[in-house]
């Protein structure tokens, strides 16, 4: 009959990695069937009694070791536990070399003054400190730890952000710096294509996919999982895209999260669109504004997006249509006789420009109060049946869009309407002939005022498809026949350019040779070494021996010193 | 100085486009400035007052007609008006050839025999009675008029579902039967393309781009916009794909709609997913799955639904894998270590797989209820917090799935097993030592279950790739190196099939020559004649004159008639 026995070290510090090692020596002794060596948080303890482990009437809390033991007997069971500081002693001994380690973060960076990076991987509630002595000492920082507080990652990041210093986390499992992978990453080629990406796996499974097809990696940067928060602001994400835009070594930028809060989304696009390189974007359940918007890509999960990334890095896309008249803003107003090109119109120019009103909208505060009267930026489908009851559709009678087209027109707010065209069986015989002496009449009256016409139609089409588009143009009207290119210029036209972060992150500091600091899981130090990366292990153990009080008035001496 | 007059005609019924003539006719009067020529719905008169037309004092409602001029002065004002009945007689003597045209649909049906199609587009509120005669003289609709009521759209369909009919509509804008263009449709080049859409401008955008790619349509079908609202259960796009699904001249299958609710978007991608032919499926404003999942492939946009249906039709898709192991059922459970492939899995089978549950839902419904215990069809992270607090990533120590497999596999309802295994640096040296073993003592313990393996990795990761494969797949997983695949393998195995029609929809009436009988708009009976089609118009008036009363009692009869 199995018997088991345990052993509780109240309030003891180990590494993971040790209590891993520990738990598959205990395993593979003779006559031991089967062991757990974990710290005892509740999780672990509901995990060991899923594994069939008695745990009822053991005491023991988050911050206690609990080593359980199931063997073939009782003396079994009771040796294999009383091993215990042998197998330790072994384990440390082996590492005769940590005796030399630098056992402050301080100390290492004196020791490698060339190390420009910090890695943190201690627990979570060390963590935001070595992460900010890291910024101190200005280093950029590579913050594995999970389970830091959301103020010390703003804190944290807006800190770093001043100093022109890069905080890849919380929570951060993933980033290649200049060819070399810190935490997890894959060894994948160097190449053209720059990543930023909230998301650990998501990274490593793009850069697998991006060098599976051929292509290769110039950066991957690692945000953390919460960087395009409210709260957060983007502040990681849009550093990173900045540095990105400016690396002559990237061609292609690809940008990987879950959907990121609506503000922080539009800045984030905003500065996208205005990086002069294709960016894919890759939000993960996210709904597409488009697949294309001008030098913006949306890609549909990881494979997606790497096959996007290596497919324009190896063929550049063909070259955007040049803005003609140089007006100086307002709102664009859209008056549209095709109801989904009005709601793709709403799908696509919702997400970059701000305030945008529509009758189609699907979101409340979108709700346009009036279909008859435009405020901020407008689309109106006039083809929806308030406009059409009692009356022609829109796409046959072109006299509602003409009347709405002189009323936008008298408005100064007004700096771009876009109309949409629609040739076909059914529709009217010759639109252009009542729309384009309409057009050229407008624009006669206000030379502030653009107006860009999307015209779907075939060679074939009754109306004419060239002869539609010659008069339209000739009218002043910009012509666009796909609406991806029609959104995109009039996202271009009209989506506010970024400000550039006050303070550049160095991109000397993300070429050349990596130096860095590795504070906690040692398995990250050894990763580092085997790329021929220089690193220094720290020798860390949590301040006052993890004790939270004196922990609490060490910080406080601290900061009573700066 | 301008001066206003205007003319009311109670209860008065005029086609649409009389109405537009009429206006054009005024507004080219000498003298005049401005005309309007509407039916007096709220809205009509706000677009008036919009013009500038001055309406404080005229009484008129919704049924009434209402005749305004602007003139120079007030003889040229009144002497319009006094022209209304001159105009309009002008047009009614011009269509001298409709004093031979059938009065009623049964008339028309005796005349045109071969007509297997009506066109409805009547006022909404004649719409339903026109399109359920039509049905019930055997004959499939487009029905084109809006402002029809939900609970008849439902009634209507069931119908035409019964009688192995398709109800297109109500507010099917587009639609191209054999080649020819019903209501509002562009001329485009017949190939092996099959369309779905209940979106009508969606559908000529598609179509429009696709011929300007150089592809080709065989059917472009509408459903109407409301088609796959939880009330009509997407009864008119299950029958239109299941015909494009038997018809020989289409080879790729593309659905456009605004996002269907959730229960019906299930019902139909797990019917498209069977169909055996590729299906594009382009739902704007829609979180796509994944960009392809196995015969599926979600489009961003209609533009690049075109360009994936355009190149799906030029270069078939590579084959699919097949199924290994033939096992009964079963939930999936999928075991991850990587949290972002685990959000990605569970955003691609949610849409297919049901009830499924995750530890990293977002919809409130499929939340896990205890992380630890499966139910349903589950996807856990393990790498997620509630796991690791006190222990090594999951991608470093196999401990907690090696676990988690045994319960999972202890449970008779689990059907297949997912795995994901991330290699790179920093992950666990050999993950398949451990894992590989673990899965052959379990697949030898139950035959009826099946174990999936996603191996996210480089030929150039330490842990060497092809070892790992080799030992995983030896064990006797089935094993996947792009997560499209391995998902798109899950969701076919697991995916129920779908329950055909009752009565298929006869590929014969889409084929050959297209012979309709028009109701209402005549400027469709124009379109069908130029396009070669046989057609013949009814000159339709309203029952009773318009009169709601007398309709209703007219509508009590036939009933009780039946």
């Amino acid at each position: 009959m199995a018997v088991t026995r345990h052993e509780v070290r109240s309030g003891a510090y180990f590494d993971s990695v040790v209590l891993m090692q520990l738990q598959k020596a205990l395993a593979e002794l003779p006559g031991v069937r089967d062991a757990g060596v974990v710290m005892a948080t509740p999780a672990n303890c509901e995990l060991l009694t899923a594994s069939g482990f008695a745990l009822e009437t053991i005491t023991a809390g988050p911050d206690d070791l609990l080593i359980m033991v199931t063997a073939d007997d009782e003396g079994t069971a009771t040796g294999a536990i009383a091993q215990v500081d042998e197998l330790l002693r072994r384990r440390r001994s082996a590492d005769v070399a940590q005796s030399f380690r630098p056992r402050s973060l301080a100390t290492a960076a004196q020791q490698l003054p060339a190390a420009r990076w910090v890695l943190v991987s201690v627990p979570g509630r060390y963590a935001a400190s070595v992460a900010e002595e890291a910024l101190e000492l200005g280093k950029h920082v590579f913050l594995y730890s999970d389970n830091v507080p959301l103020d010390d990652e703003v804190r944290l990041k807006q800190k770093a952000r001043e100093k022109g210093l890069l905080l890849m986390g919380p929570d951060c499992g993933t980033a290649i710096v200049n060819g070399v992978g810190l935490g997890f990453a894959n060894r994948v080629r160097r190449g053209p294509i720059g990543l930023v990406a909230a998301s650990g796996t998501g990274l490593q499974a793009i850069t697998v996919a991006i060098h599976n097809q051929g292509g290769g990696v110039s950066q991957a940067l690692g945000t953390g999982g919460r960087d395009l928060k409210a709260e957060v602001g983007g502040i990681s994400t849009l550093q990173a895209l900045d540095l990105l835009r400016r690396d002559p070594q990237t061609e292609v930028v690809v940008l990987v999260s879950k959907p990121p809060d609506p503000a922080v989304a539009r800045q984030v696009l905003g500065a996208a669109l205005h990086a002069q390189k294709p960016v894919v974007v890759c939000y993960l359940g996210y709904a597409p504004p488009a697949r294309r918007l001008g030098d913006l890509y949306f890609a549909a999960g990881l494979e997606d997006a790497a096959k996007l990334a290596a497919g324009l890095s190896q063929q550049p896309a063909p070259p955007e249509t040049s803005i003609t008249r140089n007006i100086a803003g307002g709102y664009m107003r859209g008056l549209f006789s095709g109801g989904t090109l009005a709601y793709e119109a709403l799908l696509a120019l919702q997400e970059l420009l701000q305030p945008l009103y529509s009758n189609v909208a699907t979101r409340p505060e979108q709700r346009l109060a009036d279909s008859f009267r435009s405020q901020g930026h407008t689309i109106v489908d006039l083809g929806e049946d308030e406009f059409t009851q009692g009356r022609l559709h829109p796409m046959m009678d072109n006299d509602l869009r003409l009347r709405r087209l002189q009323q936008e027109a008298a408005d100064p707010e007004t700096g771009l309407i876009l109309l949409d065209v629609v040739l076909g069986e059914g529709a009217h015989p010759d639109p252009s002939a009542e729309l384009a002496p309409a057009i050229r009449k407008t624009l006669q009256k206000r030379d502030d005022l653009e107006l860009t016409v999307l015209l779907v139609g075939t060679d074939e089409d009754p109306q004419g498809l060239d002869l539609q588009a010659e008069r339209l143009h000739e009218s002043g009207a910009s012509v666009f026949h796909s609406s991806a290119e029609a959104l995109a210029y009039v996202a271009r036209r009209l989506a506010p350019a970024p400000t550039p972060p006050a303070s550049e992150l160095p991109l000397a500091d993300f070429q050349g040779e990596l130096a860095a600091i590795n504070v906690g899981l040692e398995s990250f130090y050894d990763s580092l070494q085997g790329q021929g990366a220089t690193a220094v292990q720290v020798a860390w153990r949590p301040p006052a021996g993890g004790n939270e009080k004196l922990m609490g008035i060490l910080a406080r001496m601290k900061r009573d010193r700066h």
